[in-house]
């Protein structure tokens, strides 16, 4: 680390700019436990765009007695700009006119209706909570109307660049200080009829429809504070553990052929009905058909590739974090055709040190999160879900159940439920049902279950002695499902060989990877971490594409 | 940080495992300034694979005078593995088939003939150099012939795992200590007249024929371990200011179809010239050609969309670090399809800014690699470019040029060299050779080129008050060219609009982009890294494919 490099300190009282603007980041100013008195008196430049308002007049009537607005947490009232305001704006302008008109003559009718319509402001004050997405909290920011007219600034979702102090709050309740401006040095407009956030309060899944501005709300900008120190947290556990990155992304260039396949394959079957709606001549019709045909075929040779695809397993510890697109086209609330993996992988381990490893890296997500990003888990406790906290808590301290898939099988066939009518039969794969009845009905916390059928788990998993389960494990995790997966890989070529010439898989394609086992041979073993869910996990939300700054799906790949 | 978590000190004297292995990593035991000494006496698990080694008989002849095999520095000596030691490791089972075939009668002349062959094997000792991949250095390795016969170890690339004791080392040379085996655990044998590095050295080049494998040499290694440490530093610095992560990949959707409908156009255009070539029917041909020019006609759209695609730009500063795609086809040492780039946009900034933030980020990537990679950057210096080391101090310490556009213009123009015949002209691109010419010849250092002719870059760049310039800037690094490039960029939403339309850009495809100008616009600028050059700069390799651990290319996208 480089000390001259670090952030401003939350801890220090004087305030230090950002590095690479003149502006101080709001979190230096909002993030202090006592609420920062100590900052009373220092003159700051500060950015950001207002998240609600109010404008209050100074006499009469006296100020209202004030709502008590806690950081962030407010229900944002709406601006209330009359035209009155706007045309006050534009006063001397009307002058301008008003003289043109009817001359300096103080007994001039329109004059005098005029100036009765227009007359001089009454002085009030823009109260605005301003945020700069640097933090959860919103700082209380006054402007007097002398400054600048208050209709100008009251708008949601307008950006300013202010100078002022920072001063005792003169409205009561949570705040503690206050900016009194006295300088603005830019104002970004809105055009609020178009504006998506102007409305009091946007419901998560509207803002699905402005992905590009939805960052702006605090509950989204919490979310991608949460996952941006998630991310940092993944990072440091590794580094931690020695274990080095390929900071390649691990895009699997097939599985987006695949993806771009699929896509063609849709428009053509469109392209078909079209054609067969129309009834056009049927030489085009004949050739549509032939060609959607052929496209469907290659889409599913490709995707059967996809899921035979292995590792890629090396003799170093290896990490990967990386994007990973799916073929499969449903999109559900856990799945989006583009997902964030982190992948482990570790030479001379066997499978009991995936699952520590699996382990150990969730318990170290959560504390993580708990201890970088306090307000922001705050924040969505009291918005999203209020036993966040908790159950992030309860993670780090429980010892995760470990179940083979027989006990898994034992264990689920005992429920006497009524809606499970049949037996599941061992070899039977373990539906998100049965996974989700594990972990949050019987047990009530994480699970990990290992030692699957063979033929539940692909090619590269290791065969156990009994010759009919192997060394895979999953874990799962209540109102989640599936967080991380995992396996201790076949190092030995001649079973790797049997098991790929069963299943009918193209040796040629698996060469470079039996050279793996060819050469010097470890034993070793690794997981995936989904970690879209495990944003989902540490901020209660329930649907993947708000945890994700711009979710692809089918047809949405703009942004 | 997790202190609990936190990887074994090197500085201790008891040397602790891999958590979730029972192994110490080499690099605990070899990355210390004295070599280790207090570590001698302590019994440790170690797991690796052979780098070389040889085989010392005990007596006669005597130990010769041992050669002076530096920690990875080493030439590898090949490994001398005769077939006699082959047979001696199977005396046992041969003198089987003797005792059935002849009896136990000391007079059997068969017997007689095989006990001259096989008499018992001298004792010996190999001397392995093990490497895990943690750390530039290997390990000297003591096996005794009693403990396990020297030829199944002695081949390069042999996996092992062995437990032993650490000891003074028994030879003259770098080595401080040394470990003594008396139990192997693992032994993944070679194919050695398969392996691709049983060969002394083989070329970095050459190498690009095994990505799978290549990792295991002690150069790749190094470049991996310094690409790892060159990631976490990015992240690093990112963090210390404050910057959030959007952790997705920004792998351009778009962008990869491209890349799919080119090959797919590739293979159109194949079978247009087999359908040529083999005088099939014409109504196939037609087909095929017709095929072939939408399929060109859409990688034509999309190229062009691709092109002007601005950058997503929100309100908070962000980071993206992801996969690019180029749908350029050509591939230079500087270029593959799929290149890393790190990206950071930061609000309320201009141009200048953007550039004392890229300068200080280039610079702590330089600090931070020397810092954190002290070994594998002296590796390389010794190894791939001996003024590597110096290099990077020099940038750390020196002030880069920063000149405008007109300013290099009018510098190029001054250079009294034969080879340039006519003046560049104003509004010229600058090549890569003049940008090159600046940083190499003229400076000696880095360069910042801003104040573009605004035709040169894209039309979301900020528009100068001349009306005929744009804040962009490049940063140009002797030696690699580019390395970042980066921009103010345009917030009057009017500007842009005329813009986009000048350009006959698709206007409703830009909406979202002009909606953050609409909305509540201020000040922004950013710059975009290319990781992958980056690592070419730490380690002094030329071509960007020894940089990449699985780089991509046109028809190899298997890994």
């Amino acid at each position: 680390m480089d000390s001259e490099q670090a952030m401003p300190s939350t801890s220090t009282t004087h305030l230090t700019p950002f590095k690479y603007s003149n502006r101080v980041l709001l979190k230096t100013i909002l993030d202090r436990r006592d609420g920062g008195p100590e900052l009373i008196g220092q003159r700051v430049l500060i950015g950001g765009w207002v998240k609600s308002s109010k404008e209050v007049m100074k006499h009469p009537p006296p100020p209202p007695p004030a709502a008590d607005h806690g950081p962030g947490h407010e229900p944002e009232p709406k601006s209330d700009v009359s035209c009155v305001e706007i045309l006050q704006s534009r006063i001397p302008f009307l002058r301008t006119i008003v003289k043109v008109l009817g001359g300096s003559s103080s007994n001039n009718p329109l004059r005098e209706r005029l100036d009765a319509v227009f007359k001089p402001a009454p002085p009030s004050t823009a109260f605005l909570k301003v945020s700069d997405g640097s933090c959860a909290a919103s700082l209380q920011v006054l402007v007097e109307s002398s400054v600048v007219p208050p209709c100008q600034l009251l708008h949601t979702g307008t950006s300013i660049t202010v100078e002022g102090v920072l001063q005792q709050s003169s409205v009561q309740g949570k705040n503690v200080i206050e900016l009194k401006v006295d300088k603005v040095l830019h104002i970004g407009t809105v055009d609020y009829s178009k504006y998506p956030l102007s409305k009091k309060r946007v419901p998560i899944d509207k803002l699905r429809e402005c992905f590009h501005i939805r960052a702006r709300t605090t509950t989204v900008g919490s979310v991608m504070r949460i996952r941006s120190t998630l991310t940092f947290g993944a990072h440091t556990f590794c580094h931690n553990h020695g274990q080095k990155e390929e900071p390649q992304a691990i895009a699997e260039i097939e599985g987006v052929s695949l993806e771009a396949i699929k896509a063609a394959a849709k428009e053509k079957s469109s392209l078909v009905e079209e054609l067969k709606r129309t009834d056009s001549n049927k030489e085009a019709l004949a050739a549509a058909v032939q060609d959607l045909r052929k496209t469907n075929e290659l889409a599913s040779q490709l995707e059967a590739r996809e899921k035979s695809k292995p590792k890629t397993s090396q003799k170093r510890d290896n990490v990967n974090f990386g994007p990973r697109f799916r073929a499969d086209k449903g999109e559900s609330p856990k799945h989006v055709p583009e997902m964030l993996m982190f992948e482990v992988e570790m030479a001379f381990t066997q499978l009991e040190e995936a699952m520590n490893c699996a382990d150990d890296f969730f318990k170290f997500l959560c504390k993580w999160v708990l201890e970088n990003c306090p307000e922001d888990m705050k924040f969505v406790t009291e918005r999203i879900d209020r036993n966040r906290i908790d159950r992030l808590q309860s993670v780090i301290s429980s010892s995760f159940e470990r179940i083979s898939y027989d006990e898994a099988l034992n264990i689920l066939n005992k429920v006497t439920d009524t809606k499970v009518e049949t037996k599941l039969q061992w070899g039977a794969a373990l539906t998100e049902e049965d996974l989700s009845h594990l972990s949050e009905e019987i047990y009530k916390k994480p699970v990990i279950v290992y030692n699957y059928p063979k033929a539940a788990k692909p090619f590269y998993v290791r065969l156990n002695d009994d010759g009919k389960t192997v060394a895979a494990f999953d874990m799962i995790v209540p109102k989640i499902g599936k967080l991380i997966s995992g396996s201790q890989n076949e190092e030995r070529i001649h079973i790797l060989s049997t098991r790929i010439k069963d299943l009918g898989l193209p040796r040629e394609q698996y060469e470079w990877y039996l050279d793996l086992r060819r050469h010097g041979t470890v034993k070793h073993s690794g997981f995936s971490l989904e970690f879209d869910l495990m944003v989902l996990f540490a901020t209660g939300l329930t649907d993947v594409r708000d945890a994700i700054p711009f979710p692809r799906s089918y047809g949405k790949a703009n942004f």
